[in-house]
Formats: C-alpha cells, structure tokens, sequence
C-alpha cells in the first residue's frame, strides 16, 4: 500500500489563514548563536529510586540541566556556540496524534536552516515502523507549507508509541547509523519519551554518535513533572472538548430531559476532563483520581451520581468521565489484572470468565455483556486496558438508570423517569487544527531540539517553562529524561514486592494541587447551579484565541525558574562568606546552612512519605 | 421543579462578543413603515392534493402570497401600513432546539418596539407544555442580553414539538384568549408547523383573533419546498460537524489504521449528511435516499462498503450516515411498521418478537442484541423510529467486519484486520453558538413575523429568499403553510389505497438536483484519493466566518423571486394586449398563451409522474 504522507493539499480558507500563521520566538532562541548554561547535575524526584535509575542509565543519568539564554544574558559560565556544521537530523511522530506535532517540525526545521543551511531533516514516514525500515521524506519549508499549524501527524504518518524490543532497538540503531543521523527528534508522550531515554542510553553505550532528544507531545497532558508544564496537544484538546461540552450542556437546559455522560479521551488520568470542567462548568465530574484514592466501587459510584440527581431535582445534567475511570475502580481493576494476565498467557477471550477467581468472576458475569466484551481486549502497550474501546459512561448510565427505578419502586425517588444519553470525546477533537498556544509552544520546542543537538546533549527532553506567561516571557532549556523518571514497586501481597524498571509514569491529578482545589471550591456550584459555561468554537483571533489552560495557569510552577534562582542564592552566599569574612558572618551562615540541610536531608529521605509530584 | 429559563447568565468571552454583534436588515426592513404586496393566490405544488388540502383548511387555504418591500420600491398596489397599535404577541419554541432558535425572538422583540415601545412579547416557558399552562415570561431586551446570538433554547426551554390534540389545541386556544394575543409565533420544524398551520385554521373557524405565524427553524434543513430555501440551525450544525468530521479524517490519515463510522443527526432526510460531505470530503456517504430509491437492502450496503473499502486499498477511512438511513432501508422499514404497529396495539416490548410475520422475524432474529432492543422503542410524534437512539453505525461497521473476515478467510481479501471505530454526531452540535449566517437569517425571520402580523395574516410562515446572496439582497416575505402541504398515499396492499392527512413533509435530498449532482461528480475522487478537507472550528471573523452552506449555494431556488418575475411578464402581457392592439399583436399573443397553457397543464397534472420536489 502506498502511504498518502507528505503530500501537498487543498486547504480551506481558514486552514490557508493559519498556514501564514507565524509563531514568535522567546529572546532566547532568536538570533544564529546558541548560548547554553549548565545547571547543577540532575537527581530523580523519585529518591528512593534513584539509585536503580543510575544503575540503568549509566551513561545518561545525573547530567546537568541546560538552560538557554539569550544573546545579551550576563552569565559568564555560559557555553556560546557559534560554530554550526552542517547537521543531519531524523524526526519521528510515536504514538497518538496530538494537535501541534507538524510545529516541532517547523520549528526544528527553521533552527537547523537558519543555523546553518546546509543541514537536513529527514521525516520518517509511517512513524516508528518507518524508524525501523528506514523510510524517509527530506522535510522542506515546500513540503510543510500545507502543514504549518495544522493538525494531525499526517506529513509523516504513525504508527505504534514503541521502541523498547531489542530487535527495535537495533534497527533504530541501524537506521540511525546508515542515514548518519546527528541527532534523532522523538516526538511522543510518556511511554515514547521512556523508549527515548533507553534509545539514547543504548546509543551511548554502542558509540553511536546520535543524539537521542525527546519532545513532550501528548494530548493526555499527563507527561508533567518538575520540568514540564503541560504537553502539546493538551490546550487543543480542551478546548474543542470543552466547546463541545458547553454545547451538550446548552442542549440538556434547553430539552431538561435528559442527563448525558459524556467520557472523555486521556488515557489513565485525568487531566483532560479536569480541565474541560474548569472551562466548561458541568454538573459533575469523577476523577479516576478521587476515586482510586477514596477506593470506590462501582456501587459508591452509581449511588453518588444517583443522589446527585435527586439533589438537583431536575431531569437533565451533564457528568463528566475521564477514560482512565474504569481501571481506578480498584475491583474492576483487579478484575482487568486477572484478565490481562490470563490473556498473556494465552488463554482464548471465549475461555477467560470461567478461569477466573471466584471473586472477578462474580464481578465479571454481573457487568452487562458489551462491557465484558470490551474487558476483555487486549492491554496496549503500557499494560493498562484499552481505555479509549471501554465504554464506561454506558455501564454508569445503565446502572444509574437501574438505581434510579429501583428508587421510583421503593417511592424513595418521586420524579419521572431517569434518561441517560452517552458521549465519547476523543477522535473528533484529536485531528483539530491545533490552537495558538499549542502552535506556539510546539514551534519553539522545535527550536529547542536544534539548541539541544547543538549544544550536544544526549536523552534529554526540551522544555519550556514559565508558559502561563507570554511567549517573551517563556524559558527554554532542557532536563535529562532520566531525571523525570521513577521505579514503581509492586505489592506481591505477603509484604514483598518488586522494582519495576526506571520509566516516565503518567502524572495523575495532584489531589493535593491548586487546579483540584479550585474545582472542590465550586463542584457544589456546578452541582446545583447550572453555571454552565461556553468557551464556544476553537478561536484563532479576538477573545479567546490566546486563553491558556485554565490547570496551566492557577498552578504555581516555573521549576526551572526557581532552580535558577536558587543558585543565585547559592552563589551570593559563596562570595559574602569568602575566606576572610567576619567571624560572626561565617557563624551565621553555618548555622542557617545547617537548618537548611538538616530540613531538606528530613524531607527528601524516602521514608518521609512524600511522593514524588 | 423550577425552572433555570431566562435567567441572566455569565457568558464567556466569546460569548460577550457574540452577544454584541448585530445583525445587519435587509432594506426591506428597515424604517417604521410595513409595506406588503399580495401576489395571487396560492395553489399546493402536490395539485393532486390541493383539493384535500382546500377541504381540510378551508379558512387559510388559498391565501395569497406576500412580499415585503423597501419603502422606495414602485410598487402601485403595496399597502402601506403606518398605523401600528401596541400588540401582544406570544412565541413559543416546539421541537428540537436548533442554533439560532434565540435571534428569532431577538428579531421579533426589536421589529415590535420600533413600530410601537407599547407593544409586548410574551415567551412561553417550557415549550409547548408553557403554551397550554399559560406559563409566561415578558421577553425585554435586558433579558435577551445575554441570549442574544447564543445557542440553545434555554431562555425559554422546550418540551414537545406537538400541539396537535383536541386538547392540546384547545389548550392553546384558551392561552391566546386568555392572554388577549394578538399573535402567536411558533419556532420549530416540519410537525410543528404544520401543527401552527392546524391551529391558524382553528382559530380562524372559532373566531379566535390571534393570528399564527410560523417560523422554519430546524436543524434537519428538511423543511425545504418552493418558498423556504433552508432552515434556521441547519448552517451551524453542518458547519459544527464537519469541523469533527475533518478532525476525524486528520485523524483517520494519521494512524492509517481505523474506519470511522459517523452517523448524522437530521431525522428521515439526509441533508445534514449531504452537506457535510461537500464540506469536509469523507470518503463515502450512504444517502438515505439513494438507498430508499434504488431499494438496497442491508447486505447490499454492507457488499458497497466492502468493496469500496477492498477498492481503496487502505487501512483508513472515513464513512458518514445519515441518521434515517435505518428508515430508508426497505426491508428494515417493514420491520419497523410490524414493531411500531404491534406497539400500537399495546404489545410489549418483549413480546413483540414471537408475534412478528415469519420474514420479519427471521431478520428481527438476525440483527445484533443492541439493535433489537433500540428497534423496539415507540415511534416519535411524526410516526418514525427514534432515529437518535438507532446506532445504525454500529450495526454497519458490525455487518462490514464480519464481510471482511469471511472474505479475508476465503482468500478474496489479503489485507490486515477491519477495525471500525463509531461515532455519533448530534447533541454536541445542536447547542452550539449560532454562525454567523444563522444568527441573520433568524434574526430577519423574527422582523419578518412582526411583517406579517402587522399586515394582518394568519396561518403563514415567514420566509426569506435569494439567501445565498448577501443580507442586502435579501427577499422577505410570506407564505400560507397550506400552501407547502402535501397529501400522501398509503399502499394498503391490493392495489388500494388511503390517503394521508394534509401536512409538511420533510423534504428529502433531491436525487436529481444540483447539490447531489455535485455530489456524484466527486463521489470516486472523495472516495479514493483523500482530498480529505477541514473547514475548521466555527470562525465568526475572518476567512471562512461569511461561508454558506455549499448545498444552499448550488442550488438555483429564489422561487419567491421567479414568481415575482412572471408576475411581471404576465403583467407586461397585459399591458401590451390592451383592447386596441393590432390583430397580429393579438394572435402571437393568444397563439403563444395557448402554448404556455398546455405545457403547464400536462406539467402539473398529477399523472405525469413528477413528484412535487
């Protein structure tokens, strides 16, 4: 079969408008010279993991955070790079399209040229499966123009998130050492961003001299930690969700017949429909978060939304129900690992139900039959359950419904009869034309990935901080994946329990953090209310066009911010206490010194309890 | 339970700046002064019911056409209206809300106050059910402040789209009286006017004074004949699901892996679907009425899909329904006249299938579990399935997998696995923010009621003409709704047969107009190639913000205009044939007349087959 990627189309007058569309350039990335600035060596958040981490990543654990500055930037330990020769350059899109990938492209695209003309960016078609095979397409300012801030990963094509087997590993290897690849841009999300820490920890170790970099694009937004913000594609995502949310719930006001459950995409957590409630104001939402937390099962579940309803005493709502759900409900969990675990050992999905416990059996044969026939799919490549082919919102709205007759017979409900309609948000709004902030910062970690090739770091992710600012305002630089990484134990029961490997985990909804609290602070609100909101269509100019994620913004981030100005902290107190202060200067460094070590060793001990993030 | 209508709400930004955007009048409107010009009298363009319809309505049928006109237009026989006392006037949303429905009211409210600040429009609250409890809102522009331009029906909500019983009429007819209207208006589709053009001809026969206007607001675009050229909400909704069905087709090309499965909201008629493939460029479409004429049966759309799928080569793909294709398919709408028949007779969902006839049993029987069960709901209030909740898409892409794996284990398919994925595209649409065409179009019918009221008519639908041109060239005017009935047949079997009630009907795609012409001349290109196209979100600004439906642009209507062109041939006629003319004058004249005549009169004569469009 030929493959339609890279081709030149007809675009409509809009996409037309947003191909002319040319994202700015923070201070630090303009210009052809590349200043770096190597911060401290990086630990894990994840302490008590870190050792393990070093051990698997010898050759790429523990390197320095790298900062890029601007031209004028007075810091007079960083590294400017002026020499730029000519630089070969592979890019691949792993895993899920999200809205934004075809501007890493652009942007890398633009910073190999204006650096240095001569370079070349060859696009691998078909994804990770092209990696493999070597299929390549030179990528053109020609051959982009068509796809300049427009959505999909269709200029290159993809296929699986992977390249973990030692067999793809070595044909990434192959392919990178045949086409002299300098550098290899790897676009993805959590489980692409592992696979690119262990590509380049692997091409380390095997002298290949390509540099592995990854780039933080998933529309889930769970690819979060001290170094990344949010993830390309996420803003996008919300916003078309979030639009078509506030259209349904128009809908439910204007018939108040019917309450719609409305799922959406975003793999295990939550992020997704965290933030299209903020944005959109549904009756309610319930977070895979909230519910792993407080244990629920599905009868705590279907009786919340059951009370719920009766509370408001009206016939129409709109619930909100991230994918991840359905494997936070820890019974229907436990019934997935018994499930997925016989699949792998081959068990046929027609002989499943009767191997299982007696307990998920139970379990299982209750479920409605199009629920147990989508449990029983085969588990995607991060061992979780096919979220996006499960379709939980009409498991809850079948049981709510049954709840709710159960009422109206007993005469502890008096209304009329319950109606649920049921929604999955995810295709429709994976292909849109990307939003402006999702252009933007998608262009300039474009940029980023030359200054880091450039600047000749290897398993690094490029980042941009400070992002709820504007673009003049954004910092750039770049951390080690394995700084990102943690090891996940697992319980065996009996008190024992194993490591698993150092990897990217999806960043669940902190329980704790300030975009939870602002929705505890008004879920009463949005119960009661009807304080539905309408951010309406996916704006590019007026009102609208440049509002960020609501979850981007009330979080008090900026890491790279506050490691920079920790060291000038560090720094001032190096040159007042210098051999030959007072007495009593030096006394009084060394005792706050103390307390402040003494503080930190406390709560950075693995034993405090704090989770990483 | 209270209701949440009409309540001042908080608007996002967008929708601030949309509820300040006004839209323009065409000339005809503008000023203080109404002036209207009666064109002859109507006829039914279904001749062979006219008599029917005459006998059923025999106070409003026959009405004469009216136009409204600039008040510098050379027009002799226009009356002018310039005395306007304060009036009341009642409106009400039946049916399905449809994006616009607001700027009716909007348009309406502003047209009363100019001609008198004294006079008074009282919304009805909750629909239909508001209309016979006399539940009244008094519609003020602070209350329309923040409804204007916004989607929904939620300042005045809606319930059923019927007021068609003896009951129900009479409830009606007490509101008006009670109320002291002097008009009523009412929003909605096909069932709820003809249900206002019923209720013109009560009220006209029991000397009630309020006079009933209607006002063609429908998504479906299916109240369609010689004097509406398109529906308030149809551009919005097409525009809204073509931007998530390019996002889909993005999508589809990306992963080259999926054929996607999208069913359309839009009732029996196949319009929405149409115009969304001329907009977006899937790769295929299943016309309701393509099927309904060449009588397919369900392996015979399954064997199309198949091949085509075999015929394209690829693993992706992009496949639109319409929701009434279940309907148009002969044998499955037998089936449905058993169900719907047995239900009627107050059989029980569960026992209808052992009193099916042996055929439709055996293919009740061969349908998947989910489908029966929707196949068993009660009809709607016009006699159709519940379109809405009959996932023909899955039951499609269920009956194409399994043609693909038989062909695969046969040898006469070598490609991987089918893998469809479905989708339903219809509650996340119909609450949207208006378009901008939307929101004029509505906004000008709602000054147009207020026209026709002023002048005094009863039982007619506002309409406007000449629409794919800009708001200037507008043409506004009115037309009995008697005038668009059409009488249907039942075969009874034998060769007999029972004629129907007069009533709208909605108007089907037109297998031999220019919009599926259209359709046809791309069908192998959209089919084959890809030219996938993405109109993108909805704009109000910009490239893209002033587009018109492609199907209402194609199509040669401005019937309104045409009759206005004959008038003045026949006029000039006979102002050249004066008594005096030269007797040749006369003879061309009369040899020509007779001509005409015939031709006319074998056209329009009911056996000649032509069905009225």
């Amino acid at each position: 079969m030929d493959s339609d990627f890279g081709i030149e189309r007809e675009l409509s007058d809009l996409q037309k408008l947003r191909s002319q569309y040319r994202p700015e350039l923070p201070p630090c990335l303009q210009g052809t010279t590349v200043r770096v600035e190597f911060g401290d060596a990086t630990t894990a958040a994840d302490s008590s993991g870190s050792h393990t981490i070093s051990r698997s990543f010898p050759h790429t654990y523990g390197q320095p955070i790298a900062h890029f500055l601007r031209a004028n930037a007075k810091v007079p330990d960083a590294q400017v790079i002026t020499d730029h020769p000519a630089t070969r350059v592979g890019v691949v899109f792993c895993g899920r399209q999200s809205p934004g990938g075809h501007n890493v492209i652009w942007g890398l695209l633009d910073a190999l040229k204006v650096h240095n003309p001569k370079s070349t960016l060859l696009g691998f078609l078909g994804g990770s499966e092209g990696l493999f095979a070597q299929k390549t397409l030179e990528v053109t300012d020609d051959i982009l123009a068509t796809y300049k801030n427009q959505g999909g990963y269709d200029l290159l094509g993809r296929t699986k998130d992977q390249i973990r087997t030692t067999e793809q590993v070595n044909a990434a290897l192959i392919a990178c050492t045949n086409l002299k690849l300098d550098g290899l841009v790897i676009i993805g999300g959590v489980t692409s961003n592992t696979d690119a820490a262990q590509l380049a920890e692997t091409f380390a170790e095997k002298k290949c001299p390509t540099k592995v970099v990854g780039v933080p694009v998933t529309l889930n937004g769970d690819l979060k930690n001290q170094f990344v913000e949010t993830n390309v594609g996420f803003d996008t995502i919300c916003k078309v969700n979030s639009q078509l949310i506030s259209n349904v719930c128009t809908d439910a006001l204007s018939a108040e017949k019917y309450y719609y459950f409305i799922r959406l995409m975003g793999r295990k957590a939550s992020h997704v429909a965290l933030e299209c409630t903020l944005q959109s104001h549904p009756n309610m939402i319930i977070l895979g978060e909230e519910v792993a937390a407080s244990k629920l099962t599905l009868f705590d579940i279907t009786k919340q939304i059951c009370d719920a309803v009766q509370a408001r005493d009206k016939y129409h709502g709109v619930i909100l129900l991230p994918e991840g759900l359905i494997e936070s409900i820890p019974e229907v969990y436990a019934l997935l690992q018994e499930i997925h675990g016989l699949l792998k050992q081959g068990v046929s999905a027609d002989n499943i139900s009767v191997q299982l416990s007696p307990w998920a059996s139970a379990l299982f044969e209750f479920l409605p039959p199009f629920i147990r026939k989508q449990l029983l799919l085969h588990p995607e490549s991060d061992d979780s359950a096919q979220l996006s082919q499960i379709e939980t919102e009409k498991l809850l709205a079948h049981l709510v419904e049954e709840e709710m007759n159960k009422r109206l017979k007993e005469g502890t409900y008096k209304g009329k009869k319950f109606n649920g309609i049921c929604h999955f948000f995810g295709y429709q709004a994976r292909g849109s034309l990307p939003s402006k902030f999702d252009c933007d910062y998608a262009y300039v970690l474009g940029h980023i990935c030359y200054h880091i090739l450039a600047s000749g770091l290897n398993g690094y992710l490029a980042t941009v901080t400070n992002l709820k600012n504007p673009v003049n305002k954004w910092r750039c630089g770049a951390a080690p994946i394995t700084a990102m990484m943690t090891v996940k134990r697992y319980g065996r029961g009996h008190g024992t329990s194993t490591l698993g490997k150092p990897a990217l985990h999806p960043a669940t909804v902190d329980l704790k953090g300030r975009a939870y609290e602002l929705l505890r602070q008004n879920a009463t609100k949005f119960l009661m209310d009807d304080i539905y909101r309408n951010p309406g269509p996916l704006q590019f100019d007026g009102p609208g066009a440049d509002a960020k994620a609501v979850t981007l913004c009330v979080e008090d981030q900026d890491y790279m911010g506050r490691i920079k100005k920790l060291q000038e902290y560090l720094d001032k107190v190096r040159s007042i206490v210098k051999p030959g202060c007072s007495q009593d200067v030096l006394k009084a460094a060394l005792s706050a010194m103390a307390s402040v070590t003494d503080i930190l060793s406390v709560m950075s001990s693995p034993s405090s309890g704090n989770t990483p993030f």
